[in-house]
């Protein structure tokens, strides 16, 4: 029989489909591997290629746009919204509508075109997110944007249109939908409880010790109760805190190890499978929110969401979160 | 400069993208064309490969489950919901669960493999839409359900996984987040202006005049104001009504020629594109509303939403809806 279940925070129903039940090796998609060499504009010695650089971590002596930098954020050279002017809310007849102002960022994790996220030093992967927490603080400033939204997709099928391994980062003028619903379904619960919902997630997880990945002294990465995707996979921090640029170093270092290992386990487990991953804070202008919990979601993407899944806002996954877990937790990395 | 718009309904915001604006010829995508002519379980002759119909509309003296039809309706092989069963509500620790009970329906549109929707004649698109109107009326009768989704998967890339021309039908036992959002909103239109929101934007796409793709009598085809897709296209009934089952047999002929005319100009235009469609209407338990209005929302698959918009609900749409309505409108069929 198949199950409905109910995402806790969002309300959103999820079909666990057990009539198309799937393996790990029933999903076919286009597996991602390095298709060229050939230096691409986020190599080292392209800097020139590239808007110049917003702040890189490079070695002491080296000049802005030039090699000798490990992480190196820069404007996307096709911005979906554009950094200069202002709002001008307006309205057009019945709509409304506004100028498109926000930042697009990239944040190119590494010089080296062969390496991925999964692949460099823990250390360095530690570097990667010192720079998303740097870059969030900074245009928290601006008193335009309401929001920071920092993203990865991973291969063509994930949405990426260069290979070299980057993360990306949009600040936008509203407080996105998804995000909105996010932070009224999590407040709706404190209402009634006085608890943070992902707060009581981790305990429950903890409890029922079915759907966890991997965990550490402050991370924990667990295949959420409902999840939209096969082998979607959550990873949080254990203790509450709404703002991810309040992230402490320790706990970085937590994170970075979580978010490697995860990412391992996947590929190991799907084949390399193109992905998104999803870091969800709070707002910036009120960061610090009793309800709210910072998190990364991370979905592979290896099915296809069809006309049923964009009318309805249900899902149909093929996969349990148990078994997807229990895949992820006992593949050799 | 890069335009934020929001939709009126739903209130998500899209970003009317110009560093990446793009012509029709820009998108590339899979041309969905008819990869085999060998009969398949939808084609003629080959009744017994499906589970036995539910309805079909044939001629007179053939039997059920034989040739002699021009639409048939059959349950789906593998359904995600499944139509046996109660729904037994339960908890499982803080999270909801219930059984998957519901229905899910093939809607095979002809018997001959070889046709698309926008071949066919006129007459039997209308045969097809009575099907979607008889099955709409059936399975409200049954208590469990709450909510009746009728939509189409064309194309790989659109989700189908048999070429033959074809709809589905799912019906769930709550009503879908994404359809509840838009009853919602629609309300709050409703409460404030004493007005169907989607008879207002009718009148307003009447009035504007740029984003009109075709009319008839009966029915208006609109790219609307705030599309998440290119080319996005919403089919609206000109004449206030909530209910698409109470569609009458004029506006049926209506709807029809509407909606050939527009896959065929979306066929042209894109070059055979993969598409969704999913008809949109009211509640099975409230089928009349007077702040909803039932329509047809198109969308042709040629951009892939990457990490941005599954965290963020925002969509970044690279062709104004004014230049996708133009291309439409103009094109020759």
């Amino acid at each position: 029989m198949p199950e409905l279940r109910k995402d806790v925070v969002i309300g959103r129903w999820v079909i666990i489909s057990t009539e198309r039940r799937k393996r790990p090796v029933d999903y076919s998609h286009a597996v991602e591997v390095k298709k060229s060499n050939t230096p691409c504009p986020f190599c080292a010695g392209q800097e020139d290629k590239t808007p110049p650089e917003i702040i890189a971590y490079r070695s002491n002596g080296s000049k802005p746009n030039t090699p000798g930098w490990w992480v190196r954020v820069v404007p996307n050279k096709f911005p979906a919204l554009k950094i200069e002017g202002e709002l001008d809310k307006r309205g057009d007849g019945m709509y409304d509508v506004m100028n498109g102002v926000g930042a697009h960022e990239v944040i190119i994790e590494t010089p080296d075109h062969s390496k991925e996220l999964s692949d460099i030093e823990d250390e360095h992967v530690e570097e990667v997110i010192w720079a998303y927490k740097d870059r969030s603080l900074d245009l928290r400033n601006d008193e335009r944007f309401q929001y920071v939204l920092i993203f990865k997709n991973k291969g063509k099928e994930g949405g990426a249109s260069l290979e070299h391994t980057h993360s990306q980062l949009i600040a936008t003028p509203t407080i996105p939908k998804r995000v909105a619903e996010e932070f009224s379904g999590a407040e709706e619960h404190y209402k009634r409880k006085e608890r943070c919902v992902f707060c009581d997630i981790i305990r429950q997880e903890i409890k029922d010790n079915v759907r966890i990945i991997c965990e550490n002294e402050t991370m924990i990465a667990i295949a959420p109760f409902a999840p939209r995707f096969p082998f979607e996979t959550w990873i949080l921090l254990k203790e509450h805190n709404s703002d991810f640029a309040s992230i402490e170093k320790h706990e970085i270092t937590g994170l970075a190890k979580t978010l490697k290992e995860t990412l391992k386990r996947m590929d190991k487990v799907l084949n390399n499978p193109p992905y998104n991953y999803i870091l969800h804070s709070s707002a910036c202008k009120a960061p610090n929110m009793p309800h709210y919990h910072w998190h990364i979601e991370i979905i592979p993407r290896i099915v296809n969401h069809a006309g049923f899944e964009w009318g309805s806002g249900f899902y149909i996954n093929p996969t349990p979160p148990e078994e997807a877990a229990k895949f992820m937790r006992e593949v050799e990395i």
